[in-house]
Parts: structure tokens; C-alpha cells; sequence
């Protein structure tokens, strides 16, 4: 309340909005995961409970905040990105990254036993830190996106029990072309084998029906936007209730080619899709 | 890993290491907290079992991060503090604070059931938004630890049913003497019958052995300090050692005079104080 | 030098790196310039030896960093642009900003007898203060030109005599049309007879061959760049040299309208373009 | 003006205020000095004249901007203080630093003359760069200035034409003892001999009435300082007035040891002291 005379102790908050205009990629990871693999006996390099479990909460953070287009998750780390039109929390840092990561624990330590019903949690709790980061064009952030999901094999073998300086030095210079045998020899395990979500990660999105690709261009329209469009507020009201009604789906697929991107515009444009039926799509 | 070519992405992630030698609050705040409680039927103005629930997650922070130097909490927040020549995380500020805000949120997921056997959580589930704030001087510190004391009548009052607007207008200038009159009128109960945590907020530390008031100068020696002390490996072993065994405590005291701060000096030095026996102080 | 018990110091100063891809403006305004123009007699509104003096300071600020693809100046104040690929100075805001404030005053103050030859400075002198902001697309970067282009007018008017305050009173909602009149019935001048710099303000720019209008798409391609492209050394030697002969002019253009950017294509491109013959432009 | 379309760019300017109740020092530094002492052929390792001159502008500094309490000079850098308390332009870091930087180069520029009469200025000009830090404690300050002070030995050495990293090489770990052998044998000078310019550098204040040393603790003081002190306006006007006709002063003396601050406790308390006759000091 006011007229305290402590209350001068509020002029040492610092803002922390983010650049207008920009993606914004809040990305979350587990501490201590490596640990807790051994506590609670993951499988490795991949258990696929902990795998199901970490989709099944970041699903619900997309439920949740609606402003989120889209999210990508391998290992124990999961990138949720804003829409660079996003005004969510005046784009205040630390109000959307603590948003995101309290979601996220609430729903994980909440889906723990669905997932792991013989293993209850004891202490020391899972938890996740994590920062917020903004990319200028859709090239930034798809680049973004694109070095998750290479990464991805390496963040599972490291999981698998290389840690941070072994994995460097052995994987160092490593060509794609040897992951198999880096595999087989370690894990006995034959990667072209492996389910898609151990292979490509998983992605989280609103479904909408898919568009035909090359008849957007929703990339350059993007970069084109200087700020929020100023809508009228009967259609704002219209794409809320659509992306209330849309679908969140958790896919394993490949987003560092076009096709994903060119097929689900709503995804880089920011407005919601047409409803349309479910979208399954064979990837190439 | 190394040499991928999307890799230049990382340079966009800007440092944020809070400036050394500064007080560190962590501010925690329930998120929608007004609807949980109609939800969940709280208790007005005060839920007890929802009380002792934000206690117990933030005991768990507090002995789980053994870098914080006292917690206090009222309603649906908690402010974590740590001691200035923390280094923890280099000081990153988006990593203590979703470190804080995971670790609560977990706790306080995990623990729900124990505090409300009949009422099992739903979605979405509660969660906490966070932010960090530097404070230069003790005076500045114990300013903003009085300012959430002094304030925490007021926040019950609101959480209590008088909307945000509605409080600062009935209440702007509201003399201390008549909050009897206030929660009388409004909710038929006695403020000075009410028990202290209700009146008090609560208070998390580390307890030791209570030292005699005035025979130490705990705020100037803390102020003085220019950097982390460097201390020999062997002291900060013994150091850790102490801050394990100690008895991680929730009281309900007044921390707006100096009594509480006299006597408890390891809170403002950050030097771990004597084991001793337990500490219930008389309050005058 | 290394070693000291005092360099800890050295660990205060914080970073302060612009956000990578983005379009850095800095802009420089005159302190206390209403009463250096009562000062040193200006003339009302415009003063053409102010005005000369202000643009050959930033043409030697242009020479002197090549890196500035373009800057805007009218009245007292003077926009300078980084391309979104620079990289001067780590982009650390403080080191850019003074280095163009500091180019900037000591060649205003060093020009002065050359402008004003019989009215020599006296203390206090000139002074200019800064700062940085970044604009992640060039629509963002146009319309932040266009503002000040659009905004020019009453720049000059408010130097002209009226103050901040009443001027807005009175212009609040003022159409264009009315721009002679308030000019005529305030300073007895016919805004159309004004000359070019009085009116459009003033262009720094290094000078190419025009191109074809319509023949390239710069700012589509300005905009889908994500990083610093990677030269080989003797194209960027190339390129230096070509900067370094490339002639710096000063202009007075619609910078509104496309056709300013369309046909100086190497301003976005941030590519030199072809020495040519001088370019002189019939705006339409 | 407002009401332009434009104008939603403003939204992209990000706020700067620096930490409230912390010391800010404005640091800055010639740009290419070395280049420079060749071009004007400044005398090695010091030239009077260009030290004079470096004192003057600085003079000037402090003169202009009385919200600063202290400036300590060496070789071609300048560090100026603000008092904690202060709160000049808000505080804004942008705005502190290119006004001190703008009418630091204004005056260098415009007294040049003064000091070096027969050798006229040239393109490009000197200029300098800068930025502030802040610190939290009357320790961090004064280990700040220490720093700077012990650093001007080896400043001197370099700009005698010792670069960067051959100085470090040669000098890592040379005793304070070997001072006057690596003058010597480089420049044929004996350091003791050298004038107390040379040795200690430049230290710019307003001079008052000498204080009994110890008859105050204006460093506990300043520590224990929570927030600007609320002053009555005349009390507020009475200082400015003490400011005003305060000598400006620039000297030579050790401000490691304690007696430079204990003499001059206006420098910490930040409160004007008595006008007394001049201080001209014995250092010991």
C-alpha cells in the first residue's frame, strides 16, 4: 500500500522489457538431470517416460499461454517461442521466463506419477532454470530452432553418460555419418532403428489445416511486420476463440528443411490457421 | 556441439549478471491467486493450511540453496535473499531466479496434498512469477524486508476480497490504529486475537545459538564489505558444513526494529553462527 | 597493469552489447541549445550557418566511421545508422555512442570560427548528448527516419521560440495544411519558398551511381540476413577501399517516400555500390 | 510531435537508469592517443603540455557539472565520480556519459590552442570514448581510484611507446622497486626526480576548509546512506550556492592512503563544506 516510508525500495526494480519487434525464444533445462537420470534409472541414452513426460508438461505450458507459437523439445530442454508481435507481460524478461518455467515444473512434478507410477519423487524435487533470448528475422530464429534439433543426438549421448568435456573431445569434428557407430559401440543400439521422437526431438504447436506449400510466403511477411497489427477488436476476439478450439499436438518431425514451416503458415504469421481436420503428414 | 553452422545463434544470449557486492532479493508472486482461492475455497482473509503450504515450499528453497541468507513471505509471495558477496550462478539473474521460482513451484505441487487431503489440485495448476531487485546497503535491504512487513496486513486484506482499486481507495490513509475497525466491520475478527503469523507474515533462516544484542556490528562490517572474502579452503568447508546442520526455521517475528537483526548476526555477515541449542526468542 | 589488490574493481562494469541483426541509431541532440541559439543570435526559426555547421560536423563524423550507412539531421539534433551487420566495436553501446558524440562535438567546435567567424564560442560551450537504440527490420528503420523527417517541422518551430509545452498546446492536432499559416502569422515566412535544407532537414550518405528504381529489392534483402555475411579478406579489402573513395555528400531528400532508398540501393544493401558519376537527383 | 504513425518507433528506446544509492564513475579515454602523441609529437613518457591540457578540460568538467565530486586524471584517460546520492538526469547511464564525454572533447578541442600554439589541429581530430560503472560501497569507489592511481606508473610507461602486449610482457610482476631502473634505462629519466604530475596524477575537486583528520567517518557515513536525503529547499539552494562559489582545484596527491579522504570529508558526505581560506596540503 501506499505512504510507507519504505516504499522508496521500489525505485531499485530495474525494467527488463525486451526488444520490440523480435522472436522471443524462453528456453528451459533441467538441473541436475544427469543425477536424477541415475535416481530415478533412466533408460539411456533415451527413457521414454521422462521423454513423454516432459512433452505431456510442455503441452500443457502451450495450453496455458496461448501467445506461445510453437515449441521444440530433446533430452531434459524444451525452447517455447513468443511470436515477434507478442505483447505478452509488456515482454517483460523475467515475468515471461519464470511464467514458462513455473508452468512447467507445476506440470511436470503434477504428471510425474501418470508417467512413472511405481517411482514416487522424493527430495531433492526436479526443477528447471531458465533465460529468455530475442532473434531479429525468421532466418535467426529458424536457425535457432535448426541448432536444437542438430544438437539433439549429441544432447542425448551426453545424457547417455558422456559428460560435457568427454563428449567435446571424443564427438569433436564427429561427421553425421558416424552417429550410428558412435551408437552401436556405446549403446548396442542401431540408430536408423531409433522412434522418431529419439531421432528428431518433439515439436509442440497449434493444428490447423495444413496449406499447400510455396502458396505462402509467411516468412517474408513476418520480417516484413514492423509492430502489432492493430486489429479490431471483434477480430481479435475471433482468433482468440480459434486458438482456444485448435488442437495441441506433439509431432517428431523435421524442422530444419522448409517443408514443416511452408505447410504451417499460422505458425511465422502469428494468425491463427482454418480449423480444418487433423493433420498427420509423411515427412520425406 | 561445436562447428555446426546455426551455431551463431548463441550469440545473441546477453549476459545478466547482477552488479557484485549488492543485496540479491528474489520477489515471488502466486499467479491468478485470487481465483484460487475461490477456487480451492479458501479461507478469508487467511487459509491457514494455504499458509503453511507457501512455508514448507519455501523452507525446501531455502534448505535446498543453502547461498540464501533469510526468506519472508506473506499471502501468495516470498522474497528470497541473498547475501552480497553471493556468487552463486555468477550472479545471473534469469538463473537464480527460475532456480527460486522452480524449486517453490515444485514444492509446492508436491506438497499440496499433504496440506489439503480433500482437495486434490486441478488445471490449470497454481504457479509463481519472479524477479530480482539489487539493494546496495543493509538499510536498503532491511527498508524493502519492513516495506513487504509493513505492507503484509494490506495484502491480506486484499487477497481477503477488496480488489486492488477498491483497497487504495478505501484505505489510503488508513491509520494504523484502525485496522481493528477494518477487519472487524469486514470479516467479524479481532485483529489482536489473530495469530502472529497472520499478523506477522513468516520469516525462514538459519537458526544458531541467539548472540547478546549490540555485541556485534553486523550491518556496518557488511556494508564495509568491498568483494567476496577470499577464505581458505578448509574455513569454507567448515563453513558448508555449518550451513548443513543448521536447523533451516519458520518463525513469526517483527524484522522491522533492530532486535531481530542484533541478534541474529550470521543473517547480515554471512558467516554461519554457532549450532547451540534452539533459539525462541521472547518478542516484546 | 595485472596483479594489483585493487583490479577486482574491474568486475563492476557490466556489458552492454546491442542485440546482434539489428539496426543501430544513434542519435545525438544539442543540450541546452534555446539558449545557445539566444546566445549567439541565431536566427528564427532557421539559422543557415547553425545549420551548415551541424551538417559539416556530421559529414566528418561519416568520413571518419565508415561503417555509418546513412545519417539524418535537422535542427539541433542528428541521427546516426549502423547497418544491421556491423559489427564496430563489439556493437557495445557506450563505446558507440561516445565515439560518434565525441566525432561529433569536436568537430562542431573545431568548425565553429569557419561558420561563425565573427562570433567566437565562449564558455559554456556546445555540447551534445546521445544515445543507441536498435530497430530489428528496415520498416522499423524507415519509419523511425520518416519520424524524424516528419517531426522535422516542429523541431523547428519549437527552436524557433515556442517552448515544448506550448507547443503542444498549440499544435496539437495541427494538419499539414496549416503549416503556412502558423508559419506566416508566427515568423512572417511563406513555408513554400523555404529552402530545401529549411524544410527536408539533411542526408549524410556516401555517394554511388544511382540505380534503375525498382531493379533490386535491398530492403527484402536486408531483412532476411541473420548474421554478418563471412567475406573472403580481399572482398572486404575491396570493399574498404571503395568506401574510402566513395565520396560523402549532403543532401536535402524526401527520405519518406521509397524512391530515396530504392534508387541508392547499397544504404540497405550495406554493399558499396559503383563509384559512378556524381549523383544529382530531381526529386519529384 | 504527436499523433504521427511513425511514432510507435519510441516504444524500441530501452530504458538505462543506473542502480539507485551506488557511486557512478564515468570513465573515459583517448581514442588512438598513441597515434596521436606521434602526430603532435608529444614529449615521452610525459608531455606537460598535453597533461595540461587533459587537467583543463577536466576542469572544466567538474566546473559545468557540479553534481560531480571528484575526478582523478593520468596519461590520457579521466575517471569522474557522482556521488551515490545523486540523481542527475535520472540517472539515465546514456545520458551521464556522452554529456561528460561531449563537454570533456568540447573544451579539449576548443583550449587546445592554449597549450599548444604553434601546432594547430588537424584531421581527425582527438576524440575520446567512455562509459560508467557502478559502485556499491565507499571501498569499491576508493579501490576504484586506488586502481586507477597505481595504474598511472604503468599508463605512462605505454604511451612512452611500450604497446599493449609488450608491456605486459616486460612488466608482469616488476616490483614497485624497479620503477626508476625500467625509466631509466628506456627514457633516461629518474623517477624520483619526476614531478608529482607525472608520479601521481591529476585529482580535480572543489576545494573547502582542511578537516581535523579523523574528527569524522564520512565513508561509514556515506555507507550507511540508504536513499537521497530529503532536504528543505532553502537547505537545497544554500549548497548549490557553497557549490557555485566553490574553488575548483586540481592537484597532485596520493589518494590511496587514507588522508586525501579523511581531510576532505565533503567529498563523501557529498554535503559542501566551509569556504575556509585555500588548502594547500604538505603530503607526507
Amino acid at each position: 500500500m501506499a505512504n510507507s516510508k519504505f516504499e522508496y525500495v521500489r525505485n531499485f526494480e530495474q525494467p527488463d522489457a525486451l526488444l520490440p519487434n523480435t522472436w522471443i525464444v524462453v528456453r528451459i533445462d533441467g538441473r541436475g538431470f544427469t543425477k536424477m537420470c541415475a535416481k530415478y534409472e533412466f533408460e539411456k541414452p533415451n527413457d521414454r517416460r521422462a521423454l513423454d513426460l516432459m512433452n505431456a508438461a510442455a503441452k500443457a505450458v502451450v495450453t496455458d499461454i496461448p501467445e506461445i507459437a510453437i515449441a521444440y523439445g530433446v533430452s531434459d530442454e524444451y525452447s517455447f517461442v513468443f511470436h515477434k508481435s507478442s505483447n505478452l507481460f509488456e515482454r517483460r524478461a523475467s515475468k515471461l521466463v519464470t511464467t514458462i518455467v513455473s508452468t512447467f515444473t507445476a506440470n511436470y512434478v503434477y504428471l510425474w506419477p501418470t508417467y512413472f507410477p511405481d517411482t514416487p519423487l522424493s527430495f531433492p524435487l526436479p526443477t528447471f532454470d531458465g533465460r529468455a533470448v530475442c532473434y531479429p528475422t525468421v532466418q535467426n530464429l529458424r536457425d535457432y530452432m535448426s541448432w536444437r534439433q542438430a544438437d539433439s543426438f549429441w544432447k542425448l549421448i551426453q545424457l547417455g553418460g558422456l559428460d560435457n568435456k568427454e563428449a567435446e573431445k571424443t564427438l569433436a569434428g564427429t561427421l553425421a555419418a558416424d552417429k550410428n557407430e558412435i551408437l552401436f559401440s556405446r549403446f548396442k543400439i542401431n540408430y536408423n532403428n531409433e522412434p522418431e521422437m529419439f531421432k528428431k526431438g518433439s515439436i509442440v504447436f497449434r493444428d490447423y489445416e495444413l496449406a499447400e506449400p510455396s502458396s505462402h510466403d509467411a516468412a517474408a511477411a513476418a520480417d516484413a511486420l514492423a509492430e502489432p497489427a492493430v486489429q479490431s477488436k471483434s477480430q481479435a476476439e475471433k482468433d482468440k476463440k480459434r486458438r482456444a478450439k485448435a488442437k495441441v499436438v506433439v509431432e517428431h518431425l523435421d524442422i530444419i528443411k522448409d517443408e514443416f514451416w511452408d505447410r504451417r503458415p499460422w505458425i511465422l504469421s502469428g494468425k491463427p490457421g482454418q480449423p480444418g481436420k487433423a493433420s498427420k503428414e509423411i515427412q520425406t
